[in-house]
């Protein structure tokens, strides 16, 4: 967010706003440890969110999905076709990727630093309707998105170079999409992410403190407290997290206790999570006016190692804000909202449907 | 960075430029151990990052940094001034602070969670002419940023809540800055930051592991192969780091062994300091048409422990792109200009002044 000073961007001028004091809070992730500022002295409401525009997308360029072969893209690796025959859901590998097939990663060390080369895979999973996000679909169509994220994950963590997968999903041209026809993406890379290994660490540690999974206590809490919830079905907790790193931002997280690994998800549990992510992709676009966002899928790596004390999950990281010179110096998100706050106006969007 | 499919924000046709196959290289940050993709299976050329179009400001908004008075502007905790007795820089306490005063950080936990309040010290350092930038001054008035950083610094280090000072600079809105008169923003915090702590202990492990100093390791190799360098003087070296995190990523390095403390700083050092900021930053703007950036000062924690390992130092971010959901849940950078061709643009820029 940004954390200058408030100036015209404010209906009333600065002065008129009496400024308090030490009201705000600072988080502690308790997966990571790392820490947000949840800075109420600036609070704002939740309709102070709404998306008062958007980078529109340039007409005159051609959706180079809506027909493969005319834009040149490579062979599918994964198609599902309608009854008509037509495809419903496409899987191509990206025609410039950051990871592409090659011999195992080579050493590219220079001096006293180290650099492999980027093997891998980068994969694009593609629904037909161009203008259709996966708030907008058929339930059997974003079921269809998670089955192909299953597929296309269990094909690839066999491979020799492959250690972590991340599938992800942009929405918006302010969130890094350059392409508005809806898309995920999917890049296997020969290293653990950091991210992920911040949170394998810190579920490790939790665990030896406390003799529980930190997801399940987070589970546990979340249902009980009910204050951060926004959804829930039969499979899937939604929630705005305690320690949210941007306003509104929210995760899925499976209730079955003993699953660290995305790839073993159940059928049932497949239309479970297509019906949570709709439902909260759906609030975010009826309470914020379709933020751009950001969401994706945190699994176990596939590096032939036990992660036990982990639990694959989403998280959705709506782009409410830019990350400035203190989030980018010190890794501490500022937010201006109380994910409680947050919670009930999404909350609300859905009840009201 | 965006890392989608290319499409018509290129002149060319995706499918005219013939895609190449594992070109990327996965470079590690040597005090870190976090990972970089310089993607070079899409790398671009220097000039492909000259600011197209900026946010304009609101020229409607009045600035409220001109009469700090008359906008309500809280009593500056530090004044240069000019000859003629009008302000030259002035260091104010923002009105609206991310953290402030108050009491010890008190405990606000709630079930498995915890949190305190955000007791510190939020300021705003602000030069006196609205239109200049840092790039634009007079050597000396640069110069007067540095003493005020360090004045700043040196007061709120010894406070009792305060462990850690992030001094930054967010420069265009684009980079989070809301307020167009230049200023740089100073928080002292009582917790110290997730970066400084992943930096703090790479630094720690790399004296184990090779008895030197990482940052005199970096200094040294960095002298001798000059492929990254951009800019030299008498106390600083700046140059493109090996696994730089975005487009022109900058660093200014000192060259003295024995001082990972930037309130230690010497009054020729500012003057040296100054001299290195307003190079690369004419750099910047010259070479890449005034983009947005944010700039931060990194500094061991001033929470009563030595931190003989470390060493001070400016990290300069330009906004050349937006992270996206690969960026967000990996924590893997992917940048599409090597650091080297980077660094060769930005010392033609400066040595053609």
């Amino acid at each position: 967010m940004n954390i200058e000073i408030r100036d015209g961007d404010e209906k009333k001028p600065a002065q008129a706003k009496k400024p308090t004091d030490s009201q705000s809070e600072l988080r502690q992730d308790i997966i990571t440890g790392d820490w947000v500022v949840i800075a109420t002295g600036r609070a704002k409401r939740p309709d102070d969110f709404i998306t008062k525009e958007r980078i529109e997308e340039d007409p005159n360029v051609a959706d180079p999905f809506v027909d493969l072969v005319a834009s040149g893209q490579k062979e599918p690796v994964l198609v599902y076709r309608k009854p008509d025959g037509d495809w419903s859901l496409v899987v191509i590998p990206n025609l410039y990727p950051a990871f592409a097939a090659g011999r195992m990663p080579k050493d590219h060390s220079e001096g006293p630093y180290f650099a492999i080369n980027g093997v891998g895979y980068h994969e694009v999973i593609i629904t037909r309707d161009a203008k259709k996000s996966l708030a907008d679909l058929e339930l059997w169509q974003t079921a269809e998105v998670v089955d192909a994220y299953q597929s296309r994950y269990s094909s690839l963590m066999t491979k020799k170079s492959v250690k972590y997968i991340q599938i992800f999903h942009n929405h918006g041209k302010e969130a890094g999409s350059s392409i508005a026809h809806p898309h995920s993406q999917l890049m296997a890379i020969p290293v653990v992410s950091p991210y992920i290994e911040l949170q394998l660490r810190g579920a490790e540690l939790y665990y030896r403190n406390h003799k529980a999974n930190v997801f399940q206590s987070i589970l546990d809490h979340e249902c009980e407290s009910g204050v951060r919830r926004v959804y829930e079905n039969e499979h899937f907790l939604v929630f705005c997290p305690f320690a949210s790193r941007v306003a509104f931002e929210l995760w899925i997280l499976p209730k079955r206790s003993d699953n660290p690994y995305f790839e073993r998800i159940t059928e049932e549990e497949k239309i479970s999570l297509a019906d949570a992510l709709q439902k909260t992709l759906k609030a975010l676009q009826k309470g914020l006016g379709d933020p751009p966002y950001n969401f994706f899928l945190n699994t176990s790596p596939c590096d032939g190692r036990e992660y036990p004390h982990y639990r694959w999950h989403v998280e959705i990281l709506p782009k409410t804000s830019v990350w400035a010179g203190f989030e980018l110096s010190t890794g501490i998100e500022v937010s201006t909202i109380e994910p409680e706050k947050a919670a009930e106006y999404l909350r609300e969007q859905i009840q009201s449907e």
